[in-house]
């Protein structure tokens, strides 16, 4: 440095700073990004899969990738979510696949089929089974990055004011249940309709329906339909419902390399998260209610019925992915591995719980 | 900056670049760690939990945080890995909390126990049941931080070359089967052995042994014991084998508050993932095997076997919580959560799985 004149070191010294300011700037960069979901902001646990995930993205970037979350009474769109990240209003989003079922009917299946794959089953086939892949394949049209946000395991068939001894005793029957899962229904003769969640108990205690499929013992209790309705009937129709992340896939590509592997490390452990805090809350949830009201019965639908149901699932599928190949395929390779998967299920959780209930 | 001069000009340049370089020094100081397993570098997929949790770690901080993996063949210690990390000499360790039995007895319910809970039901019991707290509470006398490393999900009974059908078919029969299950059947008067890895195969088919237990189809095909053992029993003394994280931690708190959450999301993720591999792995590794041998039978011990089973086990108990109040506390607080968790579990994968195998 001796060799430099005052001149010169100024200059160094400008270069310099003006170096590590650059340096300094890119790792300091602040990305402030926006989610939207489908739910308000009190419906536990779905509002906690991106709450929980832009919280560990805050803290693991150090404050360099910020998202905020708008729940559905701040952007009024509920299920408007997929145009609102394809078109860049918001970066991400945070709802289910199957609610895009009407725009594209490729995106049906990444969320829960009926008489489908269990929680581990889909998590299995999603990142080790190829279901990742077809999930980014079926998403690419839309450009937009699409990833498991949370799942509610198994859910519950539903709340019904009698018993069902056969497939007579559901024929007439009015029930809320939305969905494919309602197409179902309506084969086997039952009137299916769609109701306001907040209009849901007064029309069951009104008798204005005889029926209705929420989530699960979890989400089902501040509900209070346990109050009005003593059969609780086991699930069939959605057992592993996959929420979904949606991300812009411009605004990815425009982090760096270390703030997109975070935001996919918070969305991927936020999923799994989900999982276990909705069965921790189901747990607790029966428990309490199971002790409230111990006239509640749990039960299965008889085997008349639930043949009848896997008969409508079958028929509806053929119909449905006639000149889909895409769908078809997706569905191929979620029956292939199910069967494999299942065959495990069986012989390790199954066999064990049965000895031990 | 008008009223400056020359020499203030190189001050404030002087003062800045000190400034700047101070912050870019300790945003990209590089922390170099490592971390001593149990398990060889080939035992997948236990080794490959530490080594994806490595690597997210390394792409989320974009290098600040690099923690090698040394196999066991490389520190020759695999059953010193809780000593190594106390010591210092590894900030982390990647084992199984119940290999620590002999040393602190309050250490062994960490990972899973006979008659238990399953995967779900026990990362519930941790993330939401207070069983964290529990194992921190467990683990603060060795001032390290213990993480749940990733599970196996529902261990086989093992491998038998005949048939058992009574409790006297079990008398006399030598099994590999170590650790507390070891015991359990020492009650039930089998011959309880351990044997290294590497002779297991050639112990079955010699008949230095009758059976043995292992891991699961995933892990057992690579050894082979499909070829010369018939009898595939079901389990019922490993029903959730937790893996564990451990870190030093002095170490732990010496990072930033930013690579601390990149670690620790990292071990949970990394968690959970391995779970979800390994159920891929057992599902593929079973399809095949009952592909190639279809002779093989899966098999559940008799309910008389079971019965005397848990008995032992409820002896065992109690026998080794006599003046253990800490291991009381946890054993009372799983079995508590495993009562709620089950009744879940019963209503919603069991009932669906019942009509759906």
């Amino acid at each position: 440095m001796k060799m430099f004149g005052k001149t010169t070191k100024l200059l160094v010294a400008s270069a310099l700073i003006a170096g590590l300011a650059t340096a300094a700037t890119a790792a300091q960069k602040v990305y402030k990004w926006k989610l939207a979901t489908t739910w308000g902001p009190t419906l536990h646990p779905f509002i906690d899969a991106p709450t929980k995930m832009a919280e560990m993205v805050e803290k693991m970037s150090d404050g360099r990738l910020q998202i905020r979350i708008d729940a559905s009474n701040k952007h009024k769109s509920a299920f408007g979510i997929l145009d609102m990240v394809k078109g860049g209003q918001y970066e991400m989003g945070h709802s289910a696949s199957y609610y895009w079922k009407g725009k594209d009917i490729n995106l049906l299946p990444f969320t829960t089929m009926p008489f489908g794959m269990t929680a581990p089953e889909q998590y299995a086939w999603f990142y080790y089974g190829g279901g990742m892949e077809l999930m980014q394949k079926a998403y690419a049209k839309h450009k937009v990055l699409s990833y498991p946000g949370g799942n509610t395991g198994n859910q519950m068939g539903g709340w019904f004011r009698k018993e069902i001894n056969s497939l007579d005793d559901l024929k007439g029957l009015k029930m809320r249940i939305p969905g494919f899962a309602g197409e179902i229904m309506a084969k086997l003769g039952l009137t299916v309709t769609n109701i306001a969640p907040g209009e849901l108990y007064t029309s069951l205690e009104r008798g204005t329906i005889d029926a209705l499929e929420w989530v699960g013992p979890g989400m089902d209790i501040k509900m209070g339909f346990h109050k009005i309705a003593p059969y609780y009937y086991t699930g069939w129709h959605e057992p592993a419902t996959e929420l979904q992340f949606l991300v812009n896939e411009r605004a990815f590509k425009k982090l760096p390399k270390d703030l997109q592997e975070i935001l996919v490390t918070a969305m991927k452990l936020s999923s799994y998260d989900m999982y276990i805090q909705n069965y921790d809350m189901s747990a607790k949830a029966w428990d309490s209610i199971a002790k409230e009201y111990p006239n509640i019965k749990i039960k299965t639908l008889p085997k008349e019925v639930m043949d009848a149901m896997k008969k409508a699932n079958d028929e509806l599928l053929v119909e449905m992915t006639k000149d889909q190949p895409l769908l078809k395929e997706v569905l191929d390779s979620q029956k292939a591995y199910q069967k494999k998967a299942r065959a495990w299920t069986e012989m390790s959780d199954y066999l064990y719980l049965k000895d031990n209930l």
